[in-house]
């Protein structure tokens, strides 16, 4: 393949990638304002439609295994394409993940509503905003914003802890309120890991603008403490 | 890179993942086993110690970007070092869900015991005869065990449904069952992850034996059901 052509290519896998994330970030969207709003339409629709992101997922990844295959790619090249694989998989889980948010909301309007949780809505924003920013800082290729994502992780999952410990004291307080809460415990889940997601993309993108990889070491530093 | 060489650079990228398989399964036999016999030294142990996986799952990836960097690699060679990369992201995810599982087990173990729930048990069990299996049918290139573990998937997914049932009924008849049986339920997502991990590995283990993409036609042939 003549180097134009693989240009093209590799643009090609860039602007497919995008539209995924895309994809992916309208799911997560709908699937938060499903919760939020009640909306019983937006949950049935995002919770059984992820044909078109599997799809896809195959589709870039047979695009990035023949660019592979193709040409000996340089560095950064290999870099793009090999954080395309990843980033590729990540998206793809998070799509999973809104479907079992959509899947959970639906069990929820069933029952009436329970007392809001607040910190709830805010995990969820603040999730929804990692899965914005992180595809813009890939856009961009911009490592403030994609360390931006980073920090936000540890804010997840302390709220996360902290609605765990609300819904607990409702189940308690009032058995009548044990599936609602329960299905509420686990939408904060699957928040958490649409954001851990968020972070592994935010990683990628930091690799692959500074060729420098940052995984575990977060981890590392909070062990520590 | 002279062939001889890249051959052996293969070879030790094989064997290396092999060994983080090795650790990974003996985490999760581990978690499963503090869970099973009440083992609070064994959970504590699996809960703090990820760094040997983390810091594996890094010296992985760099050996299969080295290998796919120095040399343009034949298309059976670019399989297997993909796989691997996708494999080691997969192996490092369960050795986190191990040590999710390890976790719950140590707030359920400041409790009396529950009630054995015995399909807990036998998810327990699938869960780690998949992971054992999947690393096999790596190992021995054998897609016969790499598609006996995409079919038991299936089961686990309805294991956890009912384990989910169960645990709803005791909390509602009991309360005092409530932060007891909730460890458990989320102790059955995590292994529901596992099992969807070990379902990964099996994909690429047949991708690569058969250079055939098996992932999401399953979903789609349930889905059509």
């Amino acid at each position: 393949m003549e180097r134009h052509h693989f240009e093209e290519e590799l643009q090609a896998l860039k602007q497919r990638l995008l539209h995924m994330g895309a994809l992916v970030e309208d799911r997560v969207h709908q699937a938060i304002e499903a919760l939020m709003e009640r909306r019983l339409d937006l949950a049935d629709k995002v919770a059984s439609s992820d044909k078109e992101v599997n799809d896809l997922q195959i589709e870039i990844d047979d695009r990035a295994l023949k660019l592979l295959a193709l040409q000996n790619p340089m560095a950064t090249d290999l870099r793009l394409i090999t954080a395309a694989m990843k980033i590729n998989a990540d998206l793809e889980r998070i799509g999973d993940q809104a479907v079992n948010v959509a899947q959970n909301v639906t069990k929820i309007l069933r029952h009436p509503p329970l007392q809001p949780v607040i910190n709830l809505s805010r995990m969820a924003q603040i999730t929804e905003d990692m899965t914005r920013d992180v595809l813009d800082a890939f856009v961009r290729k911009d490592i403030t914003l994609a360390r931006a994502v980073l920090e936000r992780d540890d804010e997840v999952d302390q709220l996360k802890d902290h609605v765990f410990r609300v819904l607990l004291t409702y189940m308690m307080a009032d058995p009548g309120t044990i599936e609602r809460a329960l299905a509420l415990i686990l939408i904060s889940r699957n928040l958490e890991r649409i954001a851990d997601h968020a972070t592994n993309i935010a990683e990628d993108v930091i690799f692959l603008v500074e060729a420098k990889d940052v995984r575990h070491h977060h981890e590392t530093e909070e062990a520590r403490k």
